[in-house]
């Protein structure tokens, strides 16, 4: 299978690695920056080039691993036959593509890439969404190639799970965030809550969360919330974040 | 080392079993009701009791493994001359052992205990805390024969050590949980997002968490952030969460 990258970041950089090194030919990187392209085609054999005229019409897939906005401004400039087009975006619709080319769809993974951080791409979960049965049997036969974790999500699932992503990934990172403040403080290792993170990330897969609660919210703990509270007397919007979690606790999550 | 416990619930049992399995005796395991005494008790060739006047008084070390409430009420009612004498709670100051003995301090570790499930102790952080120099030395001998990652600190620290872990072990799980949520009501699995949850959780070794921030909210990324305040337009509490986290990101967490 022959793929071309519309894109040289982080999402392009994990997903042309991952088909490359399962046996499929990349074969034009497309970046406005040409070191950019340069880097990533060099990666994996690719040509580079920042004109989308020079593309190689009879690549099998064209994959656009570009900012959501970047995949509107495609969609005006790029005219494909009967190439298979895919955007990388959890929050985009495909029907975006249209124009491109006939054959359009998802491909999108609820991950944060980073450039040089390996990933273990056979446990990787793929969303994927085709405009048609075929199109929709071609990303997965693509997708195989990676992950055998591939779900079928239409446009409304993606939008959804994209915001439940936000809560598991940004918003976790938050309180990490908070909790690190909080350690730093008061001259804590931060490292001392190691253990409690990857126990508690390991336990999501123990079924459903209101079961697992513990702690003063779901206890209704108003010693050991009243405590907390005024350690956090002089930080008006951490106070405000452990009020607001308590409330979602105590009237949400708890059964 | 001749160790006896106060308390057969969870953080009693995996205690008193990590003691037991690196060579330490458990002499005696109270409770209030008989049978929970005797199921812990069996487990690590102890012996039961309800009654507190029949403990053996040769042990070295009491380790009062009970809710933060029972703490007072057994320092009313035990009294020891020399044993060393620890609760082991994240909230609770050391000096409510004063009356027991001369020789008291704290063992808590920042995790939660649940009874049938397995624990790497040789990973479990341990902060302790002695009311002088030598029985905090004590205190450290006996944690060495579980573990070797040992915190000093002091009753504030841990107080806020117990906050911080509030945030990433119970306010984590309410963000997991929301996020399930929206997952079953758009018939998503909720597997999907196990991938994510768990590098979230491992990236929190990289360091700074601030440097880590990724998504809508550190990008300020209003059309993103306005499409998933539309998502969560029926529910008032959910919105009210997102906003919250949302607001902190940007004027707390990231630079």
């Amino acid at each position: 299978m022959k793929v071309s990258f519309i894109g040289s970041g982080n999402v392009a950089t994990h997903l042309a690695l991952a088909l490359h090194n399962h046996g499929c030919t990349i074969c034009d990187v497309w970046s406005r920056d040409y070191s950019h392209a340069q880097l990533l085609a060099g990666r994996v054999g690719a040509r580079p080039t920042t004109n989308l005229d020079n593309l190689d019409r009879t690549a099998d897939v064209f994959i656009l691993a570009v900012s959501d906005d970047a995949i509107f401004d495609m969609a005006l400039d790029l005219r494909l036959d009967s190439a298979l087009v895919l955007h990388t975006s959890g929050a985009t619709s495909m029907e975006v593509l249209k124009p491109i080319s006939q054959r359009y769809g998802v491909l999108w993974s609820p991950q944060t890439f980073v450039r040089d951080v390996a990933l273990e791409y056979a446990e990787l979960p793929f969303c994927i969404e085709g405009c048609n049965k075929s199109t929709e049997h071609d990303i997965e036969t693509l997708v195989k190639h990676i992950s055998t974790h591939i779900y079928h999500t239409n446009h409304e699932q993606r939008q959804c799970l994209h915001l439940a992503a936000v809560f598991v990934n940004n918003f976790t990172n938050a309180l990490y965030g908070v909790a690190q403040n909080i350690c730093n403080q008061h001259d804590i290792p931060f490292e001392v809550l190691y253990t409690l993170i990857a126990t508690t990330a390991q336990r999501v897969k123990w079924g459903d969360i209101r079961y697992q609660m513990t702690g003063p919210a779901v206890r209704d703990d108003r010693k050991t919330i009243d405590a907390h509270r005024r350690l956090l007397a002089n930080d008006p919007d951490f106070l405000s974040l452990y009020d607001e979690l308590t409330r979602i606790i105590q009237q949400r999550i708890r059964f």
